[in-house]
């Protein structure tokens, strides 16, 4: 069962950063814009290569200007700084963290001055459109601004996003990795997933499942289960016995090397019926039909269109607002799957279908795949759902 | 080796929530606060149980709002109402996120406007404070200022921080139980980890051990190996293989019921060198000197200074800027063992004893417990580390 190869390497060459780095310059450029501040996990990851679990303490700030010219300038805590200084990164500034008065900041409106100097007001940009958010305290924030007066703060989303839509051939790697072991641990479902079994072992049994098969984390586990299907997607397990006639979904994140999967699979128990079949190929058409739509040159709401063709008749509720979206170093990024966004899709892209159905009372069902944008047809990441619902566990029952 | 008993029962009763609420209408009443407004996973989870992965996903803001009186609202994307409807909140406003234009923001300032209602104008808290950061883009706060123009936002940071220090019986039975498990699969080292295997696999070796005893997710895990010690404890795996000689360390922040622990623990291989043992007997010593201080009434700040007299001879750079810290429904919260943190330590309060040490030419070593205040002796959530350096693997030497 198990397709993997050989996992891809580890981080990225120099030159990986040089590139993401010269397209911002050149965007910076057009924009008039100084130098970039950047506030999250991913932001500062994407530019400097830096990775680690550690943003998960709220405690200490970081980091990362971009400069109009030159490489970005690390302003963080003490105990980042020998991490860091394995990046590409050189000029790493570090202040010790948590601080009494003064969480970098003053450091920060220091680094922020030296990149403007330009003639009339600095222009720094800053994340501050969809899908972003300022990871520093609004206070220390509004401390800086105090601290670069004059400044103006302009919106670095769409320069972002731009840069990231478009994924390398290494990224595509790491995220086909993490599709191709978590679909291992799926293909594994009759030896993990049993009637009887409380749905929080199912989802213990499949993130042991994923660990073995390569992933380094299981850092999205979601589903539910219920008699003919299931009412919510979003929730984590409850405790509730797996039940004959159940329809289990379970939607993962899984990541290798800081690179997300985010696909899902369902699952009958001993007998799937005629309702629970049929949405689940609606749901399985729709994704035929976003395959079939995925071109360059099309458009997000073109893959929007194509699949709520399909989904039109049965559709109800289950507001879930888009089918499907970016991918990448966050489990959803940039672009969306709605009737509203006319991103362009484009060689490289790496986007989810993701067609949900509303159907019976209160059920939803949901299929999800990933794919890479190339020249003609779309690559897919996972691998295929099988065309009918599977049944588990049939010969269990008596 | 395996202590654990039956798991903590999961959620909580509505006792809970009506306890956190009463206690929070009290501080803003004595602040004069119309309302709370709440974006992040853990401050919405706080006030309403609502546990979810899906804030993985940045696309969606969330906005929980807790008025001066009665329950809190919640104004949420409609992909969530189901999951919800399932806590003790009974006011669910939902909007299709993602939106083209309107992403939550003026059912957002429709609400607070009901919530305010005051003469003069309408207060509204929002953290600003240390360890804070607002989940919504900065566009879209901007737009609900001037869409609740007049209202005078103030910072609710203080107040949510003194809520949620002192954890109930039931908050540290999930803690307990998340160090337990964890402890569980640290006694198990001699069975996870040997000389030659790659420190990729002895990561996902501890991962799946944990989960193996009862942890829900490995949320955090990072760590570090190196020849006599290490010189970093924040980074993922390297790939590079343990050797004889190594000393390693992991540093695990696991969760049960959305509770995490946060202990680390040392292994030498085949052998350990003077330098590691005495940086290791000193740190195991520090811990001892916070266990003696942990009383009711001390501070934060007692805790840094017992801790740091046993480690001040020695104590040379390795800035990581406190020994310790609160810990709860994050991995890092609250208040942090500093010199200039005089938060009063009370029963019931979880805390981590964090002492770390530099030493060699660039080793650090790190000790960490988790404990929890109680009237007289603090007590153990981790099971206490040996107080010397164990050593793993030293027969596979020859």
């Amino acid at each position: 069962m198990n397709s993997r190869c050989t996992p891809p390497p580890r981080g990225f060459p120099e030159a990986e950063f040089a590139g993401r780095l010269e397209r911002a310059q050149e965007h910076m450029a057009a924009l008039s814009m100084d130098a970039m501040l950047l506030t999250t996990d991913v932001d500062i990851r994407y530019f400097s290569g830096f990775l680690t679990q550690f943003f998960q303490s709220p405690t200490r700030p970081w980091f990362l200007v971009v400069p109009k010219a030159g490489k970005p300038v690390a302003v963080i805590p003490t105990i980042g700084a020998v991490a860091m200084s394995r990046t590409w990164i050189e000029d790493i500034r570090t202040w010790s963290s948590p601080h009494a008065t003064d969480d970098g900041v003053s450091l920060l409106a220091q680094t922020l001055s030296e990149a403007g100097g330009r003639i009339g007001l600095p222009r720094i940009g800053i994340p501050m459109g969809r899908e972003s958010a300022l990871r520093m305290p609004l206070n220390d924030f509004a401390r800086l601004r105090q601290q670069v007066d004059g400044t103006d703060f302009i919106d670095a989303s769409p320069l972002i996003r731009a840069l990231r839509l478009v994924k390398s051939e290494r990224e595509i790697d790491k995220i086909a990795h993490a599709c191709a072991s978590a679909g291992d641990a799926f293909d594994a479902a009759p030896d993990l997933f049993s009637i009887g079994q409380s749905d929080v072992e199912a989802f213990r049994a499949f993130k042991i499942a994923c660990l073995k098969q390569g992933v380094d984390d299981v850092s999205y586990l979601v589903g539910g289960a219920g008699p003919g299907g299931y009412g919510d997607i979003i929730s984590p397990p409850t405790g509730r016995a797996i039940a004959h006639g159940d329809v289990l979904v379970l939607d993962t994140g899984c990541t290798y090397d800081g690179y997300f999967c985010d696909f899902d699979r369902n699952f009958a128990f001993g007998a799937a019926d005629d309702p629970a079949r049929r949405a689940y190929d609606t749901v399985y058409c729709a994704t035929e039909a976003g395959l079939a739509a995925a071109r360059p040159g099309a458009s997000c709401a073109d893959l929007y269109k194509a699949m709520q063709s399909v989904l039109g008749v049965m559709q109800a509720e289950g507001d879930v607002g888009r089918l499907g979206h970016g991918l990448g170093m966050q489990l959803t990024e940039g672009a969306s799957n709605t009737p509203w966004d006319e991103t362009e899709l484009r060689p490289g892209m790496v986007m989810t279908l993701e067609p949900s159905l509303a159907f019976g009372a209160g059920k939803v069902m949901v299929h999800e795949e990933n794919i890479v944008i190339r020249d003609g047809e779309p690559q897919l990441l996972s691998r295929r759902a099988p065309p009918e619902l599977p049944v588990l566990g049939s010969c269990s029952v008596t």
